[in-house]
């Protein structure tokens, strides 16, 4: 692999400040930490920490971690980072490490940071629309709580029913729902936030409006833990939305999937839900439980609208006139739990993936008038190397998950996957798009971002990281590269 | 005014980073400018300069400038901002000047950099539903192209037909339908910003999502051209809304219409606007024409929806119960003319106030639960300090104006006028809110702006400026002191 020509790092040694921290300062920095935190959450128990090392990265190196800190408050996390911060210990903060770009992946001699413990949902507030929550909450748990109180919280990542509020803010998580609502930093209203020396800081407001200052708030969200680690969230909520109309279209030909989407959405429509799935997703879906899939479908659309039962059912009316002049086969799902079967059809496109072997999903998002370039595109490259291939995403967001599947032991298959993926990044920024709609930067793709943002943009870029973090102990080597080029 | 206690600067002694710029600068920065930029572009006119060297904020210092350019591209803002970086001279960028806070007030020997000239519409995207615009598009003008398309540009501060688009993203500008649609940050896309020494960069995204990197978009937006210039914008547009239905409700104390507010929202409703106007407010927009207020009136709310015929009479509907039970009189205006006159009264506040004398307008957001406090403190300050007053705001978001009349010329009116508005700002702190809702802290609120952020978060809010503006000459003193404190 170390031979390939890919720009995705193969080993751990680039992620580094520069030397892993020296066992001396590893065995002061816990002694520190057993001294001053409660024992139960610290751990350097090898098992555990192999076991926590890694996200849902295939591709990425990870390291291997000095010790394994899960606090119970803010106040842990601070005293935590203010020790990690006088030995240099570089940490890691995690939620779920469900990430898809190797951001949480461990580095030698790292602390651990986990925030798994600390998941109280803090206050939910019907008259302003908000939800105050510790970081380690799990997306879906959250998402149900604020639905009781007739409240909605609308991002909703494919690994919703897993990941953590924190880690979605971390990471600025999408979902299927943004093409409506937007993404997670559309909801994150205020943070409270440990720096790297340990100082704990709020950002944002308690109100719907704001503009005190520099937006610090939208800063940390997104900054996948390299400019500070967040210990508490202000969710903004909408109202409860209103039932949605779920319609399905089974195209012969993916390019013709790709161009109802464009068709539909120049038209002006607002679906809250618009997902694409290529073929073999359909057959990988389909190979762990029958989704009623029509034999010989190239592509499928599943389109939602809530926009209330009379506006929604002309949206779909649309929807079904735009992908039948595509040849389009379309089925309106009377049954609400007929809905509800394809969007599980949809969601398991990761989990079926993985069946298959390693596989290494991509995040490109480009123009909604490249949407068809970008999947026959996509095609194009699978064929050229030989890899199996599942294509799906957020169609109408433009933002394509197409999705390499790999042997891990076949250096060649690896190799190829390797050149494949580069492929795909040249091809989402040839189309005006970006290298990554949702899934964040994290080890697998610094230096596609350092091509995306250019050098001007990038030197600010790391004078941001320079300026939060000036030691480099917040998780070094992701997003950006090490040493400033 | 200079022995007032207020902690709002009487003089521009403060706003410099240490002397103004010597006369030899100033001439040879002039030379410069006259030597490498189109003659009609640099303008040296004392009756020019003076009658451009102030915003709507009455209550701030404002310098005498050296020159005005006025660039008809970016390539002319790179080189004025070149320039004026290698002689050290501070610049302050202007857009229509209709900010309340000073922040596009001049200081002594700067360049005053009017992007008033570059005002073309780029470009209309149906697709993407994107609008791309030069910074001085006045936005009742973009609003009013992108309706032509079927497309709606929501963010509509009261000065929309005569602010411009980068004036707009420069303050993060509010307006009335932030409510239900957000303020301008969440339609700014992407951007193009001249940096201080002239470099061009390019932040943000064409698509839809996206998160590749740190959100420069997004730190640029809102900083009052204290870390850039903006000379591009993509603005992310929607679908057009459906024609609103409006309501007004007048009620005989002003405690009431705010109780009116919470119970309404406390409900779940997304009304399209939801302003609050006061007595004194009715009264003053009632001299200027008759637009129908009943004797009496201690205090109005007009609503609208715009959630499609139906559900927007829903909505009206639980509005005027929730007034009604708050002895609120309410009428539903089901001539779409009435409604429009209504949003015209609400709208004529400022101009209004205006004939009265000098006024300050404080622009405080509050959580919703405490809009009540919040109004009634305000009538209790005024009598306090025996000043004229009006209240108005967008109630719907706890983003309240309570606005001070003085006799500039009566300088223990002019004393008070300070001391209440320092009440003001206590009370809304007080309360759980924000120094600035939507107008920004330019001059005004700096001395507010470092008691509402503490000092952690100040450090950092320096820091970024001093990343953005290293040698300071970026509208220096507006948003931060320019001594770190």
């Amino acid at each position: 692999v170390s031979s390939s020509p890919s720009l995705v790092p193969s080993t751990t040694a680039d992620l580094l400040p520069s030397a892993s921290p020296s066992p001396a300062a590893i065995a002061a920095a816990l002694e520190d930490w057993n001294r001053e935190m409660p024992a139960a959450s610290v751990s350097i128990d090898p098992d555990v920490l192999r076991a926590l090392s890694r996200d849902y990265a295939p591709l990425c190196p990870a390291g291997t971690p000095a010790a394994l800190i899960r606090p119970s408050s803010t106040d842990e996390v601070s005293t935590a980072l203010r020790i990690a911060h006088r030995h240099r210990i570089p940490v890691v903060p995690q939620g779920a490490r469900t990430g898809m770009s190797g951001g949480a992946n461990a580095l030698d001699g790292c602390l651990l940071l986990s925030l798994e413990r600390m998941k109280r949902i803090l206050a939910i507030d019907t008259l302003e629309q908000t939800g105050t929550v510790q970081p380690g909450v799990v997306n879906a748990e959250f998402s149900r709580a604020v639905a009781e109180q007739g409240l909605f919280y609308p991002p909703d990542p494919s690994s919703w029913e897993f990941s953590t509020l924190g880690g979605n803010a971390a990471t600025n998580a999408g979902g299927l729902c943004c093409v409506k609502y937007g993404v997670t930093a559309d909801f994150v209203r205020a943070l409270e936030v440990v720096l790297a020396d340990g100082t704990v800081i709020r950002t944002g407001r308690s109100t719907a409006k704001g503009v005190a200052g520099y937006d610090l708030t939208r800063l940390f969200t997104g900054s996948e833990g390299t400019l500070g680690v967040i210990t508490e969230l202000t969710l903004s909520l909408r109202p409860a939305a209103q039932a949605p109309l779920t319609a399905v279209a089974f195209f012969p030909r993916l390019g013709a999937a790709g161009a109802a989407v464009t068709s539909f959405m120049a038209g002006g429509a607002r679906p809250s839900l618009l997902e694409l799935m290529d073929r073999t997703s359909i057959e990988v879906v389909s190979g762990y439980r029958d989704f009623g899939f029509p034999q010989g479908t190239e592509a499928a659309l599943i389109a939602q609208s809530d926009a209330g039962p009379q506006a929604a059912r002309e949206d779909l009316a649309r929807f079904a006139e735009c992908a039948e002049t595509q040849d389009g086969e379309v089925v309106i799902a009377d049954d609400p739990a007929e809905g509800r079967l394809l969007l599980e059809a949809r969601r398991s496109v990761g989990f079926a993936t993985e069946r298959l072997g390693a596989f290494l999903s991509e995040d490109v998002c480009v123009p909604r008038a490249r949407l068809v370039e970008l999947v026959e595109g996509f095609q194009g490259i699978a064929a050229e190397y030989r890899l199996t291939t599942t294509c799906c995403g957020h169609a109408g967001d433009g933002n394509m998950h197409p999705t390499l599947v790999f042997d891990p032991d076949d250096a060649d298959e690896v190799d190829r996957a390797h050149r494949a993926f580069d492929r795909v990044m040249e091809l989402g920024l040839g189309l005006g798009g970006t290298i990554t709609g949702e899934h964040g930067v994290g080890v697998l793709k610094r230096e596609w971002l350092a091509r995306e943002l250019g050098p001007d943009s990038l030197r600010l870029q790391h004078g941001l990281k320079a300026l939060f973090d000036p030691t480099g102990i917040l998780n070094p080597g992701k997003v950006l590269t090490v040493r400033q080029p």
